[in-house]
């Protein structure tokens, strides 16, 4: 029982964890290899003629691995030349419960899949009359506590736009006196031409190192990476510093705590003073593309209190973070924030996108205001609604809390036996959603995948691990002895 | 024969035509009601109930109509009550081929589409080995004259707004003096600021009453309605009038070569001293949503020309008008341009989105400029190819022309009789992409639905038939029938 305990857990909760374990390993690991197979350098001559046929097709130039994802299996991917990587990666962090995953292939053969995809809806205008059903037992079952209602998306990037939309058209009803206070002429006609107060000078406050998308609005509030911004025109957006966090974070409580300040400081005089005043704060729980970086739990309470005070809405970008992997559903149930944020946006393991919200008050006041053709896809919601079945019937959240667990324990070895390539290991109590800095980063990727193990960078030196929500202690096992062999060839 | 030469076919053509048709009757008509059916006052109670259902799970106040999509087939929209509607509005332009196409319907039950559902692969990291021959063979097999390349994206607005970020990007890059010249240090800081000269002061020039998105980036060349645009910041970008041109076009061609030369002037104008340089025109071959505004190739040929003389890119939004109904696959090929657009953007009844480009020189100069996690959707491109392919075995866009030239002709019938209810005919010659201004627009669409007739609106007084390609003469006929009723009800 001691290493139950250790991984705090109750008995009653450990049966309920080996009977899923044991649903999992039936579920999956019959198709997945004993350990990854590499058959040949990479790309091998198959993977490289397919590059090859690819390029005057589509962008080939980030390409990272050419992929047989018929033969890809649960954790492993698997190429055209037979070569079966552990991948750690999943596709940006976007497959939740691994390749050619037996519970979605069925979902996605029924003949409700079929009717959705070949009957696709304007939903707005014209749902189908199992669109409520859809809803109530996929998106809105896993709706984040205290936000239920959704405006569905089709990813990351238009779902936090909408909800920016959402944010602003809120603040302008506020500022006009409510719902039932009628747009002015003037607003009506300056809004055709694209001036105020029609198109209001409004902003959304994001944080340095923050990532929420590359369409125009969302891209305004990406701070992540100049090649992800250079050349397009931008709003006059203001930007906070993210708290720079010092790792492990207990072991620097005291000078994260102040760093903390500072940043909440930043967000307090930018809220205040900006040029153009702000409407809403968009923060994710754990900043992802910009590097894995970290906050405590008192930092968001501190910032939902802030913008309370402001008047301003917060905006939790779940994109990357949300569905299982940290250990919680959603990420910042971590924080047990009181005061839930106004609204949560999400995509990636969902496969469809949103936001939640609130309250009904930040619908807009009049239907066509939030509205466009398809307003989200039927077909990837019942796949989210299979998803959602499967994480709760093989109990994967817990599943994810204990590996990472267990994977956080084995990575401090690693750490402690080659400190220069494991510098500020991260994440722990927040499940497989772990990263570190290794300052020969790209080469470390590179050499991971000779090792048999498929994994992403993130910010200027991070290695970021997102395991599938079914990756398991055996998994982590191949992954912590290939990184092994890795550092020790740095 | 004399039929046959009316139509414009040749008789090789007309065999051709006819042996299509057998197949077309062949592959839908067997569960299509021979006439709409109506069992119960719109919405029915079913209807009503299922409504409710939905209301407090999404947005309910544009609804239009339940659908239930199971019993839909063909041209027919059926809702929960057993009601069967002839559907000229198709999920607004969206759906090509009819509800429940049986060769859709295959193509979706395949594995290769179960494994695109399951495996969503980020497709600028992790393609996969059939991405190039599912690209071939579908979304670049019906790629616009001049145009072979390819970026595909989700929908109408992000596709547009890509567009618009390889405009900024090329148009920077000229500035730089090309390809090879690195970004500045100033550039790589600034952009991180969203100030010039990273994030550069450019600007997208599109016309009145045009509609091109609604995420921040596309609402800013969308100048349809002020309820599209009100409370949401806009870029300060410029628009110019879209030929006001009377109808028919023929009977007013004088005045409305006057009305497109001072459409060119104008764009000529705001080319030259717009506030904020512009990088490129986006211009729907016909404005729909605005109203189905015709403008003829002639005005065409020269905006093009005129964005030559300026050194800015000409974008082509073929969100609506693309993939066959005009009677061409795509609108703008009405024009007969010598020098095509540098790009055309697409979506709706491709189910997919994307845009073609004209030259390698519009990919931006590095990876990762134009980049997201997905980058479009197999399962979606794989549904397009099955589109394609049904398009070209039963010859659709023939169909539509032919149709299109019937259907244009009773309702010539019709505008004589009812005058007050059909101003304005227009479409002639471009398929079944017909329209005509109703002064009791909303009560001639409520009462439509009474006849049995699903039908849509755009513009402030405009109808708009937006029929699948599967729309025959028969159609045509319960369609003029009914509203002939109509008319003389209102």
């Amino acid at each position: 029982m001691s290493a139950l305990r250790a991984a705090g857990l109750s008995p009653v909760r450990a049966v309920r964890t080996f009977s899923s374990q044991r649903a999992l390993r039936a579920a999956f690991y019959g198709d997945e290899p004993a350990a990854p197979v590499l058959k040949t350098a990479l790309p091998g001559p198959e993977s490289k003629r397919h590059i090859e046929e690819l390029r005057s097709a589509f962008e080939t130039r980030s390409l990272n691995m050419m992929v047989d994802y018929t033969k890809s299996a649960g954790n492993y991917i698997a190429d055209p030349d037979g070569n079966m990587l552990l991948d750690v990666y999943a596709q940006i962090a976007s497959i939740p419960l691994g390749y050619n995953n037996p519970a979605l292939a069925k979902a996605a053969s029924t003949p409700e899949m079929v009717d959705a995809i070949i009957n696709r809806p304007a939903l707005g205008n014209f749902p189908s009359h199992t669109w409520a059903a859809i809803l109530q037992s996929g998106i809105l079952k896993v709706a984040p506590r205290g936000l239920d209602n959704v405006f569905t998306a089709m990813a990351g990037s238009d779902a936090n736009e909408l909800a920016y939309k959402a944010a602003f058209m809120y603040r302008r009803q506020q500022e006009r006196g409510g719902r039932d206070v009628d747009f002015t002429p003037e607003e009506l006609e300056s809004a055709m031409r694209n001036e105020a107060p029609g198109s209001p000078n409004l902003s959304i406050l994001s944080f340095r190192n923050g990532f929420h998308g590359r369409l125009f609005g969302s891209l305004s509030t990406t701070r992540s990476k100049p090649i992800h911004k250079l050349d397009v025109p931008a709003f006059d957006w203001p930007q906070a510093t993210f708290p720079q966090s010092r790792y492990p974070l207990d072991q620097h409580a005291e000078e994260n705590a102040k760093a903390e300040k500072a940043s909440l400081d930043e967000v307090d005089h930018l809220l205040s003073t900006w040029r153009v005043p702000v409407a809403a704060v968009i923060i994710e729980p754990i900043q992802s593309e910009g590097g894995d970086n970290h906050a405590s739990p008192d930092f968001f309470r501190k910032l939902r209190a802030l913008t309370r005070k402001h008047g301003v809405l917060l905006i939790m970008d779940e994109v990357q973070t949300g569905v299982g992997a940290t250990g919680r559903f959603w990420a910042h149930d971590h924080f047990d924030l009181e005061d839930p944020p106004d609204m949560v946006t999400f995509s990636k393991k969902a496969q469809t996108g949103g936001y939640y919200f609130r309250s009904r008050d930040l619908l807009p006041n009049k239907p066509y205001r939030q509205f466009n053709t398809w307003m989200g896809d039927p077909a990837k919601a019942i796949l989210f609604r299979a998803i959602v079945d499967e994480v709760a019937r093989l109990d994967l959240v817990a599943n994810t809390a204990r590996v990472g667990d267990y994977l956080y324990g084995r990575l401090e070895e690693l750490a402690r036996r080659y400190p220069e390539h494991f510098e500020n290991l991260r994440g722990k109590g927040r499940g497989t959603y772990i990263a570190f800095d290794s300052p020969k980063r790209d080469e470390f990727l590179a050499k991971a995948k000779t090792h048999g193990i498929n994994i992403g960078g993130c910010g200027p030196s991070s290695v970021r691990l997102r395991p599938m929500l079914t990756f398991q202690e055996h998994h982590a096992d191949i992954l912590v002895d290939a990184l092994d062999k890795v550092a020790k060839e740095l």
